[in-house]
C-alpha cells in the first residue's frame, strides 16, 4: 500500500521535497483512534523501543540491586547525544555492575552533540561510552550481572538478556516475532520488524500499565517517571525528545528511532503513537509527532507556542534567512 | 505524477526504507535517451548547477584577468568539504580580485570534512571561506570586480552578476525562468526551479558545447577540463564527485546538489543526466548516479569494480557489521 505524503518541504513558494509515511494512534484496548497509511506492514522500530527494551533492567531486580537513580534509568531508555554527563552516567552504571567500558559491544561513534564532539576531539577519540545506545547496553549488562549470567555476547539474539527483551516485545506488542522479522541494529543488538499499530499498542500499555501484569506495569511506571524527571538523559541539549518531556513531564513520553520512526504515549489520554516515514526522514517524523501532540493533548497557550516551532519548522540558510519550511498536509 | 521507488534500503532481508525519484538522460538535441518518473515537473537543482553558474567567470574574462588556475576554476564549480586547501584556494581567488573573506555573502558553516572540522575547532570557528559554496561566491565576486561593477549585493537576484547567471541558465536549459520559479538557496543566491529534462539538456550542452555559441562552448570546455584535472577541488577527500571524476577524467562530470539532486554529463556519449529524489535523499541520488554511469559508460573491469560500492552501498553498523544495503529496483 502506498502511504500518503504527510509532510511537504517548501522552498519559497514551491514544494522542494515530500515525505510519505504512516501513523497509528491506538488505545489500550488496541482500538485505533487515528490512523493514516498502512499501519499493518512491519517496520523496524530501531531505537524508538528503547524504553521497552529497558523493562528487564527493572523487572529483573537489577535496577534495585545496583541502586540505579532516575538519570541512569533514563539513560537505559536513551539515544543520548554523548555529552559529558551522559558518558559519566553510563560509566557509573557499568561500574555499579563491576564492569567498565570494555564490556560494551555497541561500538563507538562521535557524539551527536557538536559541542561534545569538538571538545572530545581536542583530547581524544570516542569510546563505546559515547555511542548514543551506550545506556541501553549498560542496562543489558546490569541485567546479566545481576542475574549472575555470563555477560559475554549479551547482544546476541540467543543470549538470555536478548531472549528476555524479545519476550517483553512480544508481550507488549501482542505479535509473534520469529527470526525472519529480525535484523541487526546500529548497535548490534536485534531489531524486530513490527506493525505500527502493534508498536503504538505496546507504548500505550507501557505508559498506562493497562493489560500488563502488575510487576511489569510497575517497572514501566518507574521507567516512565525516570524519563519524565530527567528528560535530558533520554536525548540531550536542545533535542526534541528532551524538550517535549521537559515541557509535558509524565503526560507524554516520546522516543525517536532511526530511519524516520517516532513512538510515544499520551498517558492521561491512554493513547499510544507510532510513526514511520517510508524514506527514513527524521525531520518529517519529528514534525508529525509534534503535530500529534498538538492535536491530542489539551494544551495551554504556552504549550502550543512551544510546540509550534516543531510542528512547522522553518528552514533557514547559513545567513539565518528563512528560505522555506516543513508543512504538514491536511491529513493531521 | 507519482514517481516510482528507485532505491530500497534493506536491513537484513526486509526493506526498511524506500526512495522515489525521477531520472532524465537526454542527448544534445534534447531527445530523451532514458527516463523514469516525471521529468517535466520543476525541481530546484541547488548546488548541482554550480558548473553552469561558473560560466560567467570565464566568459566575462575574469578568469583570464586574474589568471585563475584549474584548482580555482574547479572551486568555482564546487561544493567543497572545507579542507585546508579548499579554504586557501578560495582565499587566493578573493585576493586576486582585491578582496577578502569579508566580501563573501554565503554565510559560515563548519566544514563537512570531519577531520577539517575537528582541526578547525581546536583553534577557532568557521568563516565564510569554509562554506561549501565559497568558491562559487568567490567566482561571482571575481566577475563583479573584473567588470568594474560594485560587488555589494552580488548575491541578490537583481545584481548584474545574478542577472548574467540567470541568462546563462535560461540559455542552457531552454526554459524561461520567471520570478515565481525562484527561491533562495542555502548560500543566499537564487535557485531556479527547472524540469529535470531541461537540466539534463543543460548539462549535455555544457559538456559537449553542442548548441552553444563558440565563446560559451569554450568557457564550458575550460571549466570541464579544470574539474577533470582537479576533481579534489570540486568536492573533497573520499567524496563521490571527486572519486568519479578522478577515475573517469573528462569522460564524466558529476555534481551533487542538496535535497536529492544529482546532475552530470557523459561527454564522449553526448548524454546529460539529471536525477531528483522526491524526499531529498542524497544517498539514493548518489546510488542512482553511480548506476547510470555503470549503465552508459563503456567500463573496464577495474572501473566497474570501483563503481560497485557506490551502486549498491553496504550499510555497516558501529561495529563494522554489514547490516543491510541500498539496492536499486529493476528500473535502472
Amino acid at each position: 500500500m502506498d502511504n500518503p505524503v504527510l509532510v511537504e518541504v517548501f522552498r519559497g513558494g514551491l514544494v522542494e521535497s515530500r515525505h510519505r509515511g504512516a501513523v497509528a494512534v491506538v488505545d489500550a484496548d488496541g482500538k485505533t483512534a487515528f490512523a493514516v497509511g498502512d499501519i499493518a506492514a512491519p517496520i523496524f522500530p530501531r531505537s524508538a523501543v528503547k524504553p521497552l527494551q529497558a523493562l528487564p533492567l527493572v523487572e529483573s531486580g537489577a535496577a534495585d540491586r545496583y541502586g540505579l537513580i532516575d538519570e541512569e534509568l533514563a539513560l537505559a531508555c536513551a539515544s543520548h547525544s554523548g555529552e559529558p554527563a551522559h558518558v559519566e552516567g553510563v560509566a557509573r552504571m557499568l561500574s555499579l555492575a563491576g564492569l567498565d567500558v570494555s564490556a560494551l559491544a555497541c561500538g563507538s561513534h562521535w557524539p551527536s552533540s557538536q559541542a561534545a564532539a569538538f571538545a572530545l576531539a581536542k583530547t581524544g577519540t570516542p569510546s563505546a561510552l559515547h555511542n548514543n545506545c551506550s545506556g541501553k547496553h549498560a542496562g543489558f549488562l546490569c541485567v546479566a550481572c545481576s542475574l549472575g549470567i555470563d555477560h559475554a555476547g549479551y547482544w546476541r539474539p540467543e543470549h538470555a538478556v536478548q531472549l528476555e527483551v524479545h519476550a517483553v516485545l512480544e508481550d507488549l506488542t501482542g505479535v509473534p516475532l520469529p527470526p525472519d522479522r529480525r535484523a541487526i541494529d546500529g548497535c548490534s543488538v536485534p531489531t524486530w520488524a513490527l506493525p505500527l499499530k502493534n508498536l503504538a499498542l505496546a507504548f500505550v500499555k507501557f505508559g498506562t500499565g493497562r493489560g500488563l501484569p502488575p510487576a511489569r506495569a510497575r517497572a514501566a511506571a518507574r521507567l516512565l517517571a525516570a524519563c519524565a524527571q530527567k528528560p535530558w538523559y533520554v536525548a540531550g541539549t536542545g533535542r526534541f525528545c528532551t524538550e517535549v518531556m521537559h515541557q509535558f513531564g509524565s503526560r507524554a513520553l516520546v522516543k525517536t528511532g532511526a530511519e524516520g520512526v517516532f513512538c510515544g504515549v499520551l498517558t492521561e489520554l491512554g493513547l499510544g503513537i507510532a510513526v514511520k516515514f517510508d524514506d527514513g526522514a527524521g525531520r518529517a517524523a519529528e514534525a508529525v509527532m509534534a503535530a500529534l501532540l498538538a492535536r491530542f493533548l489539551d494544551l495551554s497557550d504556552r504549550d502550543r507556542a512551544a510546540l509550534a516551532r516543531f510542528v512547522q519548522p522553518a528552514l533557514r540558510n547559513w545567513n539565518g534567512i528563512e528560505v522555506g519550511a516543513l508543512r504538514l498536509t491536511k491529513r493531521i
